[in-house]
């Protein structure tokens, strides 16, 4: 790392430095988004809207690679930034007070940012109003989970909460029907009913959802898999269960 | 790498090193994988079973390192053995002729061997009978693939066709309705008959799925998403599918 790239760096220590074409666009067309510099190739730059709030640096493509991990797939493209600003599980009640249908994804547990990444991406392609998150086991906003999320988290309202368990007793008290997902459930999720407003919870892949997260849920519901497979993939999970749960 | 190493990876250059516990564990049970040699780290090695086939050459953690990618996540498992034999497609077309109801899926230009390994994953989940590739230009099976289809592949016939539309044709004759996923078609994936014998074709995120094998197709169907999202990753779009083809 050269002396200048190291300032870059410890200047935006406490930013995010996104990459990737999609998720670099969809940070840039976002009024929320608190941007600081935006460095890419002049190859890539072809790609960045003439309207562009930020004049982009023109730079070689090693130059970028130095300020990310070896293994990220920039493309020419890296924004640094702010990290998007949290809600509250009050912003959400309030988003979802005056609707009939709809549906939050709870995640407990889950740590991998590319899982997360790839859950945001699917949850707004599913019309999921809002994720909730433990803060405390949760990973923050990162290059990786919004590479993954292909520019959606700009789109997802995040709430990081102290307790999950309290979570979801508010949401029931605010008429949301809680579904925990769960491996060993005999109900399956196209069994049940999806026509008010739903709160769905995932646990790890290995460990699964906290005991007393799961026993705070009305129901316990699967996905029906082969008795060859032992589990999916969180992330391939929660796409099919969104999918289902968003179905008119 | 040492002189050790290096003669052990040159000694098995047209094998395969499959790595990471589940992956590992599934091709060891699976008698129709040639095996080679089994590294394991002491600690990992309790999760052999007695009746293993091999015995396990217990070694430290950093000789595996030297063996694998440097991102590969190993868990302590590395296995020397040769790729699955591929399957022909009147196999795959035996394994049908006595059904009533199965599903296949074809995947044409889908290159990245982690999507293919999730695909292959989600389908063992959902009863796919076969995945269908073009030899050409898909990948041959690999360390990074198996890792993700989390050992699932040892349970999935592959067969590697030189003519993809050749395959859809025959298909067709043998019962089948072929159905393309393709993100600008009407039909949503819910609305259709399942009832009796399908193949889901899918194309590539990026570039979708060649002109002729779409128009060999019966059938353009699409999964549901919201018009913010461009488009899903490609093994999370192939789950969703897989998943509702296989309901009953």
């Amino acid at each position: 790392m050269s002396q200048k790239q190291k300032n870059l760096s410890e200047n935006h220590k406490q930013s995010l430095i996104i990459y990737g074409r999609h998720a670099v666009l969809a940070a840039l067309a976002n009024p929320r988004r608190q941007i600081n510099k935006l460095l890419c190739t002049r190859e890539a730059s072809a790609d960045i809207p003439a309207s562009c709030r930020i004049t982009p640096q023109i730079t070689e493509r090693k130059e970028i690679d130095k300020l990310l991990p070896s293994d990220a797939v920039h493309q020419g493209f890296a924004l640094l930034c702010e990290r998007l600003p949290s809600c509250t599980l009050n912003d959400i009640l309030d988003m979802a007070a005056n609707k009939n249908k709809c549906h939050v994804l709870i995640l407990d547990q889950v740590t991998d940012p590319q899982n997360i990444g790839a859950i945001i991406r699917s949850a707004v392609a599913f019309k999921t109003l809002a994720l909730i998150v433990q803060d405390k086991n949760s990973p923050l906003e990162s290059g990786a989970m919004d590479k993954a999320a292909a520019g959606m988290i700009e789109h997802l309202p995040i709430a990081r909460v102290t307790n999950l368990s309290r979570a979801v007793e508010q949401l029931k008290d605010a008429g949301f029907w809680t579904i925990g997902m769960n491996g060993r459930a005999k109900t399956d999720i196209d069994k049940i009913d999806k026509s008010g407003k739903t709160a769905v919870i995932m646990g790890s892949e290995g460990k699964g959802m906290r005991r007393l997260v799961e026993e705070s849920c009305d129901i316990a519901v699967r996905l029906p898999i082969s008795p060859l497979t032992e589990s999916l993939n969180v992330a391939t999970a929660a796409a099919i269960t969104l999918y289902e749960i968003n179905k008119s």
